[in-house]
């Protein structure tokens, strides 16, 4: 990690501008809660007013509404949480595994690594993979026969890239297996969670565009297409031969049924079941709201009874 | 894999008829889309008579009603979604991993493994488990102590099959920890997608039938049963003691109560909470509709109103 | 597993009292449907009436309002569940792997384990990661860096603690990560079932507070704070910054949004969505009813039509 930059090195490099003792120390970022006079925090907003009055932080992130709020040395930038993330960056490593394969990872000769390339303890990559530079797979990833891995790709520990799609087909009865032979692609600068499955494509590929964030324990079914720069939270469900939309967004536990269409910058609620096509950007709820337990008894009761058919 | 077949071949092997060029020799199945003259692909329905209009596939499988769709060479078949699967399975292997026990897998000496089984890379089967002929368990799946699996299994990565069922008794506010002794018994020819857990039982086993299917992510609990050909999408929760009946369908993200019954043929929409036994062979829906956010949240203020006591 | 133990000989440990042959010799505990004279096994309420009456089992712990329902020798307890917990402990080890650390796992020099601690095949420990006494990592644990989990912790297979949590900000339609550089605090006597994910906290520390249960397939987000002896339900996810209580329960796919408040002793059912706060114990729900799917498709066309803005 770098040593210290003073708040003026910091608006050098990434802009803002500077209010207060311009050349005080900054060593790392933390919460306006834990910081010390070695800290730079960040204030979003009026709710965190008292912890803002409190902080024992070196200097402070602001808006221009905000720069009033403190007398902290602060830096002013039209985003305080950008920015702040940006300063992160400037303390703190994107990625914590050098690169190189560790000994105990199990990676076929066929499969071609890009530079720099990271690949943790205990991952499996198969045959024919691809996967471009900067890329780190944390420990105990697993990458199916020919799928493709762009450049910077973060993928987090126990997630399974290319598993069979669930394709079967009824015959009297009796399940017919159909062979998945699609593959999956993965555009630049996807990050992807823990324990998230990403299904191998039936006959075509399943394709997660670039700058796509996919947070932990997502399930996307075959054929799906994940459209650029979308972020998808945790535990959500994507069936399969989705047509996801650029610059979505889905909340944590979403679920979205197969063969449809969702267009670009569409924000679905956490929580919705996606169950038709959504045309029409903007966003999309479907949350059956929680309360007492008897009220909900009673609420339920009724909403059971319109569906009756003689009432 | 094997050469090419002609579509006389392929209607020797599997029966339908041929209608035009039977001489025809297909290396490949493939989306209309994406066929060329090697391949052969399938017509289901009116919805797809673009993509039929533009393939250029070799030729294609459609049904009785399809057969004028088209004028390129085509295999008749009743259910032309079911025949492609079959066609498929003649050029492409239901398992893309070789027989044995990749050098990287734990397995212990007491563990008892049927003909041509396949172990991949970073398994762990402990003792005491049985594994049938001709199953495959991709790489980093772990079997937990005397489970037992049936033959023609198919277990994707990273599935725990066997952990500790959740069983806790409430001692004034601590939880005791009940000791989880039965044990997983899978039955031959299931699926089971990446990143699935099937639980061991408390007492008695959990018990997976027959011809089951189950995609990923999918939690099983403690001495649950699920019937044969029973078929389960991704991200099901079952919880324990559910007794699950045979030539059901769960639709993804479905979650089903534990200690309930649900009786042979019953379809579950995706989505759907079911919080009681189902008797009665049918489709079970509860899903709230999605909607535009502030058509929703009228809807939701409405519905809470109805829940309480004094209106 | 020590020999058999007489219905006095348990009493003596574990208090109760004897009604019936006290010489009886237990060897283990089973369900009343498995149980023959060697086994043990406990009645808790009139639905298993009909188990109780064809039992075999050698005896029967019973409720003080139970005692007359059967004649077969028993152990009178004030709650039967509990205790038969207990009687399960006596004849079943609670972890099911020996101390050591396996052969196949990757433990960082730096990482401190304490005594007894017990590493499973191909468990990843990361740098700086602390293990309390008697701690079970089951096969397949990935552990990132810094995180500490405390003593008695059982963790099952495909647990991933300490990932990066969900911490992006938006760039102008560009998701630009920010660091996580908390980390991980898990307390005693914590369970964590299968596949479950708990991130690391993006500045501050993620906590699971000692005696709490986790069942399988859970996401705890980045931030979270469970607090202790709360039993968390199999395919819950909890978001981001949320403040969990002591003594709560979460029913099996409970969802919870983050950056909200639960206090202590509240019971969210299992299905329910919590999108706002609970300041008051109790037993909260929001389920959507399930019903033959025509019903289904009545009642929800009307609580959407109340959505509409001119009705």
């Amino acid at each position: 990690m770098p040593g210290p930059l003073t708040l003026e090195e910091i608006v050098a490099r990434l802009g803002g501008r500077v209010a207060g003792a311009g050349a005080t120390p900054i060593h790392q970022v933390a919460s306006l809660e834990r910081a010390d006079a070695r800290h730079i925090s960040f204030f979003t907003g009026a709710r965190h007013r008292p912890q803002l009055a409190a902080t024992r932080a070196g200097a402070v992130i602001v808006g221009p509404e905000g720069e009033g709020e403190t007398t902290r040395p602060r830096i002013v930038a039209e985003n305080p949480y950008l920015y702040f993330a940006r300063v992160s960056q400037l303390f703190n490593p994107l990625i914590a595994q050098p690169p190189g394969v560790h000994a105990s990872a199990v990676v076929a000769k066929s499969a071609q690594l890009g530079a720099r390339v990271s690949i943790g303890a205990g991952c499996v990559v198969a045959d024919d993979v691809v996967i471009g530079d900067d890329t780190c797979l944390y420990p105990r990833v697993v990458v199916y026969r020919a799928c493709t891995i762009g450049r910077r790709v973060i993928v987090h520990s126990g997630v399974v890239i290319g598993a069979d799609g669930f394709g079967i087909a009824d015959d009297a009865g009796r399940w017919v297996k159909i062979p998945q032979i699609g593959s999956v692609r993965i555009g630049d600068d996807v990050e992807i969670g823990a324990n998230t499955t990403i299904d191998r494509g039936a006959l075509d590929d399943t394709v997660i565009e670039e700058g796509v964030k996919l947070d932990n324990q997502i399930q996307i079914g075959h054929n799906t297409r994940i459209g650029a720069h979308t972020a998808v939270a945790g535990c959500v469900g994507i069936a399969g031969s989705a047509d996801i939309g650029r610059h979505c967004t889905f909340g944590g536990a979403a679920m979205i049924l197969g063969h449809l269409t969702i267009v670009d910058h569409v924000n679905v609620s956490a929580g919705t079941f996606v169950s038709r096509s959504i045309l029409k950007p903007g966003t999309y709820t479907g949350i059956y709201p929680v309360d007492e337990h008897e009220n909900w008894a009673r609420g339920a009761a009724w909403l059971r009874r319109k569906g009756k058919k003689h009432e």
